[in-house]
């Protein structure tokens, strides 16, 4: 089985929206990528920080999932990193309520040696100098390095980013970022800057209106599903990162037609994140669902039209 | 050849975007329906109204494309419908400068005894009421009625417009129209709603993210095919309802199979009307870039999963 290493945060998250209100709960963009990822058969590791606040239970989680938690340091007498944000009406906006770094402050993540030639590595939202210090540990130039970003880093350490940006194969972000970052607002011409920057493969998430992929002039897109309702958005561009780079791992395919396959995967996968709070759903989530989902994904997208070229 | 019946304004239309700005040109929902569908084998008609002020030009452009003018009614001493607008930079928010109905104002569109019993009629953006005295004179069940409407009539005649509503098989509006008329931010519950006002088909037209298909429980996405950058967004919608309808007439198949690839062709031609002022794009399109348009959208949009029930 080939290899997925994830580096990011494991974190408590407290939400709000429209529809109620948690407690501190599992959250955390390593949380989301691992849990998502974990529908394929890949070997998969967590690079991460927690404090001696974090539940056992939680990582017991990670672990029935066959997600390998030795890399997710535990400070005991640090606190876990903490968000907590509230939605707004239309669940696509929101506004941060409280943002407690603790224990990620001087998060130094250590790849196992194990990992180093990872066929897939996946560089959560994190200081873009925290992730570049992954990438100086990996082995593998073919290691295939999927990154993602927010625009919290465009506004304050650019430089570093695009230091970072310069140095993977795939780039995920979302549309307001890929605007911000070039300066576009056609996201065609955006993603066209991005390629210059350095990522061969641009992934533009647009949240209810789904993603566009991106490799050179080659443009795939795939809608969300539509929802009835989105009961917490919290996590669901992780979710999507997770099972693109799950997909990818297992399929040990890059090329354009399978990263398709995998923007599908991702889309599927974060279509089911949404229906409740937090992970929750990605935890009970059965593979007959996903199968079912993917079926309806095709429903939703493909058409007979024969055309001679 | 099978027919299509297309009632709407016929008009002349000023128009600022961030590239530049028009004096008067051609422009209004039956001018836009009418040229797009004018791409399919189609024995169409328009029915509407102009002033003494209208070009020649303009309606042998019409003929030439082998649409049916003798139902526009010019009044000599009238002046022909006018409106005004300027895009933002985003290019989907616009100001209305100038709205002069003009000739609209006692607008009766009289259907010509040889549509009364057309395969598609469309009614184009219209004082709901005049929508329903078209509907009056129809004579044949089997007609499949594509309504399009906005907000406006949604402020100030609901009745009237939930009256014409309940008559029609299909309605296309855009996504903030839809949620207006039904109160819900869920396109999926608002389709929902729309069913149970009538249309057994929805259409959400959503721009630069494309266009949803609701028909009860199936739905079919299609993407708008992503452009480097779009000159003039003018018509876009209704040179869609123009291309679904052309290709729903032309097809004579009223399925929901047959209807996804109607809005495959409708997001096709929409992706052309958007590239030049006006209706110029349309007017200059050849059959052989419809066709490399429409191989690029199955690209864009076709993937392989094999999944087994």
């Amino acid at each position: 089985m080939s290899k997925l290493v994830i580096v990011g945060t494991v974190a408590f998250d407290a939400v709000e929206t429209p529809f109620g209100k948690t407690d501190k709960i599992l959250g955390g963009s390593a949380s989301y990528i691992g849990l998502s990822a974990s529908h394929f058969d890949v070997d998969s590791a967590i690079v991460s920080v927690v404090g001696g606040d974090f539940p056992q239970d939680y990582l017991d989680l990670f672990s029935k999932r066959s997600i390998d938690i030795s890399s997710i340091e535990m400070i005991k007498e640090g606190k876990t990193f903490f968000w907590s944000g509230r939605y707004h009406n239309d669940m696509n906006t929101r506004d941060t309520l409280a943002t407690e770094l603790n224990v990620l402050e001087n998060f130094q993540p250590i790849v196992p040696e194990s990992y180093k030639e990872a066929k897939v590595l996946v560089l959560g939202n994190l200081h873009p100098i925290v992730q570049s210090s992954v990438l100086d540990q990996m082995k593998d130039a073919s290691t295939l390095v999927i990154l993602d970003t927010m625009n919290f880093w465009m506004d304050n350490t650019l430089d570093d980013l695009l230091d970072v940006i310069k140095r993977v194969d795939v780039i995920t972000i979302n549309d307001e970022e890929a605007r911000q970052l070039t300066g576009e607002y056609s996201l065609v011409a955006a993603a066209k800057k991005i390629h210059t920057m350095g990522p061969d493969y641009v992934v533009i998430k647009k949240g209810e209106h789904g993603a566009l992929l991106f490799n050179g002039t080659n443009i795939f897109s795939a809608p969300a599903l539509p929802l009835e309702s989105v009961f917490d958005p919290t996590g669901a561009g992780d979710t999507f990162a997770g099972g693109f780079a799950g997909f990818l791992a297992q399929t040990e395919n890059i090329t354009f037609e399978n990263m398709k396959k995998a923007v599908v995967y991702g889309s599927t996968l974060a279509s089911f994140c949404v229906e409740k709070f937090g992970t929750e759903r990605l935890e009970s989530l059965k593979p007959d669902e996903v199968r079912s989902r993917l079926m309806a994904f095709k429903a939703l997208t493909q058409f007979e039209i024969k055309l001679t070229p």
